[in-house]
């Protein structure tokens, strides 16, 4: 029996201004990463997302971003690594306090848009971010978007870390993701395959049909694809057909 | 012997713009409300701020304000029960997390201008900040500023709450006080006179010159007063002179 | 031949949060009230709304708000007369730079949400807006949303005030608006039939079957209605029917 | 007779949190660059420091900055060109509008901070500011900082660009500026020294002792500089003394 986790970013409305279909989609993941009120979210988009995700036995993670409303979070700010694992520090005790009082405590930490980018293009971010989550809570999970993220977290021998994989976005050969800026309805068995190849054989098809290595126990789902909701209801089918478990990432790692 | 605490406003920083003498007076308190972000204080502020009381072993509390930075909120705001209670909680945590990162816990809350005049004035938000606070964590303190507050406070059987009291404004005879638009010097022996008077017996005399009641267990000194420091050190002389100990709120209440 | 505005509020797009349809509604009407990034908007969508107004020939507004993007801009603040004035003069020279721009000058302005309620409880916040926008510009028209802000208008010799009228709302006999929490579709002819009547006749059937005053200049759409657009396709045919010209504010006053 | 400017950073207080000594400071220059709100500044702060700048003559100029204000618009943002301009024409316009209401209008732009940067080290950018600043104002001059952005300043007819010198800072003998973390109080003959010899000469003596040129006609003086007053003294003493008149940048271009 293989066990994954389906996680899914959740929490971005803001506001008056409604994102995502996160009542849809939270009854088929197992881990919500939930905005923390700098890129997205506010505290009363927390505490709904975070008592849906309680409703769903859902995992709840902080996806902290970038103080950058106007830009989503998507624009790379010239942080020192100090700022950047204060922010992270910040959105995480923030939701941590909406999970407490939901009776839940948080799960992992996934960062959002530019903040991923700089952690991975930086060790040096990444190991400040990662040493203070650490300091908050040494049981958190990290989810790691890409290897040079999984290398550093690895550097830490008291932090749990999951690599995660993308199904709804295409690899290229060296396992980077072709990011299209307008989501468009993707097929979903061919979504549901990837994610079958991914949980059991740790692989699966690049753009250029070769089969590359994503050892993943994690797969991310996007819940802004059109027919999100479809893809995952052809995901859920596919798991129960074949010896794949899905779990939240507390009980994988 | 009479165990009393010393409350002040600390932490009201913003990014570049310096405020309040926290290093000078944080060796002088027993308890620090720290602005959480909101009316002011940012995360590289709180961490900070929150190391230096940690170094003196001052108690750390929460000092959540409006979502309303150009107004440092004091500007009331048309809120709901709700959108107050989830203002705190968010502020409250992330307080939090800086405060675990530093190896202590939040000892209490004491909402900060505006927020404070609604909850005073608004006993149906008053509560459900309380019964907010309660779900994220039974143990924290509720510092009340007002009988108004504390009466609330006290409806709750399992929230521990602590009247404070005030030495460097003056009360008038209905137990209001006296806000100056601008801080100026105190005589510091009035003061310490005063803090006695609070802390041996439970009164202070008011503007008219009427004895009037202050069962204070906790007294609020303002940093900004231009003398703040002197003044601290007035308290402390007649403190070693009577039988007075500091403590914070969590060993008082 | 009478002449009658049409004015919707546009831009309450925010980064990447969207929202309101204005390139479907803005070839309808002849007045656009343009967010100027306190409540909704942004100087992205600022400048994309003047031009797609600008391209349809549509009078540019401002629609200033509250400085509480989290609460849209519906919550009342504790501000001084001086305070909304300068948050009015600060949106109102923003838009007015991308109008420059955009080879257009700013038409009018119309106070938003919770700002217009205060605006039409306290004479004195009403007057000091008007100084400070007559101050700016004196040829911008003030659009009046009730009987107590075009009084303060009307005390204004210089100042160009036009009132306008609801349609795709129920007005109750005392002419104050039944405001529902959410947005329905409407059925169109029955809105087209209330935009002729007060357009023609300066009068509309209210809730309860009488006949009120309503003598305005300019008839408020509202973007979000749900059939919105047929609404205004009704509406256009029906102007087509009638005597009635539609003009922008610009032209009316 | 030589003209020269001087020009100086102003309103950087924001709400409650005071920056800068501008009442002081104000009577001693030509050319105030005010900030519009993003970095620093808030509507109130900009109204006051338009009008203190018009009391006494002082030509008002935009200090436009990143959507920054926890940073203080100095860390640099991945925005695009039109992202920038967008940015830089809404803090414009804002100011202007109290400029207006104040009987005066906008002399000049000045990019502060990182958004200084980002222009200096894209051309792409800064011609979009550029562009984006004749579209609203093609009287408005811009104040260059260095070389690459008056390179591309030049590239416009139609722009009036000036270009500016440092005297309470250092050059490097490649013209760059040491600048240091924290001001420090410097001899005022030194920098009048500085002054007089860039006024007359157009040239000064860098670090190393080497004499570079620096064909300026505007001198930045920095406010903060902790004996900024008496500096302006001693410059504005030593001009009395030699065939240079103080004049706004409008006057010199």
């Amino acid at each position: 029996m293989v066990r994954v986790d389906i996680n899914c970013d959740m929490g971005e409305s803001f506001g008056n201004w409604e994102m995502g279909r996160d009542e849809e989609v939270m009854s088929y993941i197992t881990s919500a990463n939930v905005a923390g009120g700098y890129h997205a979210g506010d505290p009363h988009v927390m505490d709904r997302t975070v008592a849906l995700a309680r409703e769903h036995d859902v995992g709840i993670g902080i996806h902290p971003g970038l103080p950058d409303k106007m830009g989503f979070g998507r624009r790379k700010m010239d942080l020192t690594p100090e700022e950047m694992t204060d922010y992270v520090v910040y959105q995480l005790g923030a939701l941590d306090a909406f999970a407490r009082a939901n009776g839940a405590t948080i799960q992992h930490v996934k960062p959002h848009g530019a903040m991923y980018s700089m952690l991975s293009e930086s060790p040096d971010h990444a190991r400040a971010v990662m040493e203070g989550i650490l300091e908050v809570d040494p049981e958190i999970v990290y989810l790691a978007t890409d290897t040079n993220i999984y290398e550093v977290a690895r550097e830490f021998d008291s932090l749990r870390a999951v690599f995660e994989g993308y199904v709804d976005l295409t690899y290229r050969a060296d396992r980077s993701l072709i990011v299209e800026r307008k989501k468009e309805s993707l097929d979903p068995e061919l979504v549901a395959d990837r994610f079958v190849s991914i949980a059991l054989d740790g692989e699966v098809e690049a753009a250029d049909g070769k089969i590359i290595d994503v050892p993943a126990e994690s797969i991310c789902i996007h819940g802004d694809t059109p027919n999100s909701v479809e893809i995952l209801e052809a995901i859920h089918e596919r798991i129960a057909a074949h010896d794949i478990e899905l779990a939240p990432l507390s009980e994988i790692v």
